[in-house]
């Protein structure tokens, strides 16, 4: 059976809005949807990333509550029958994240086992076929095929099979 | 540059000493290290180790004070020097483990990145040349080679190098 690792934030979890609120609130900002980007911001203003991620630590339940990707319910039901699903998530650049991200997982995506899920770094180290991912970072040293989940902060990104909802997902993997 | 996933307990951390005495405390009784036996316990009673793994989940802190296994420090700094060194372990049964064990790890081995702490449970995941680790069934379906790190619950495990101590770790990959 083929395997597929699919990330949290961004793919499955709708973190995006909630951080734009909350970098707004705290910078007394008025940034849009597409405005603010994370990874431009770790280039260019470190200082305000930092920040910002160290308000967020300290927010233990900042992933708890975070909207579903839309379809990605459904199509991670439908992908189950047919390859072996884990969730991949980066959560070490924000460890008090672990426990919020555990909880949203089992609250919305129950079908997933808990020993399917993995709390990584660097992705290489993941052993999959396919790895569905907004951070085109992560496909760098990845053993096996990048799908590069349409955001914002990638659009000038290039060299990967690109898919902008769950509904492209399900027509290119079922 | 070749990869090794190194688990956490009982390889580099003494998780059986503090796991016995909560036992012996929890049910009354006064076995040895080598007498209990958590592999056996899940197959023969595992309605005793639902309720010492609830007790161990209610306190998040019980990881955060295990002694280090001796020589690992030194080891791990010496293969870091020939090989990427992962961190692997299977926090997904006591998930609320995640905030103690990533402390731990800092503290102890802070010269490993927090990118290369990976929290899995189902760790044929992981893409690496070797994986040290106490547990064979974390070997099952891994693609590189598994080196059984012993423990008293391992003795009957045949069909991998079985290493008893860090030091022999270091004569076989140094």
């Amino acid at each position: 059976m083929k395997r597929i690792a699919i990330d949290m934030d961004e793919v499955i979890a709708d973190f995006h809005p909630k951080m734009v609120a909350t970098f707004n609130h705290h910078f007394s900002l008025k940034l849009t949807h597409s405005e603010l980007n994370l990874f431009s911001l770790a280039a260019e203003k470190p200082e305000m990333l930092r920040e910002i991620f160290t308000l967020v630590s300290e927010d233990s339940d900042f992933f708890g509550d975070l909207e579903v990707i839309e379809g990605s319910q459904r199509v991670i039901a439908e992908l189950g029958k047919r390859y072996e699903i884990f969730i991949t998530t980066a959560a070490m650049q924000v460890p008090t994240s672990f426990n919020a991200k555990f909880r949203w997982l089992n609250t919305h995506f129950p079908s997933i086992k808990p020993s399917n899920i993995v709390f990584c770094g660097n992705k290489s180290i993941i052993n999959a076929d396919y790895m569905i991912d907004d951070n085109a970072e992560n496909f760098s040293g990845f053993c096996g095929e990048g799908i590069l989940y349409s955001a914002p902060h990638n659009l000038q990104v290039t060299g990967y099979r690109r898919v902008k909802n769950w509904q492209e997902i399900e027509n290119l993997l079922m």
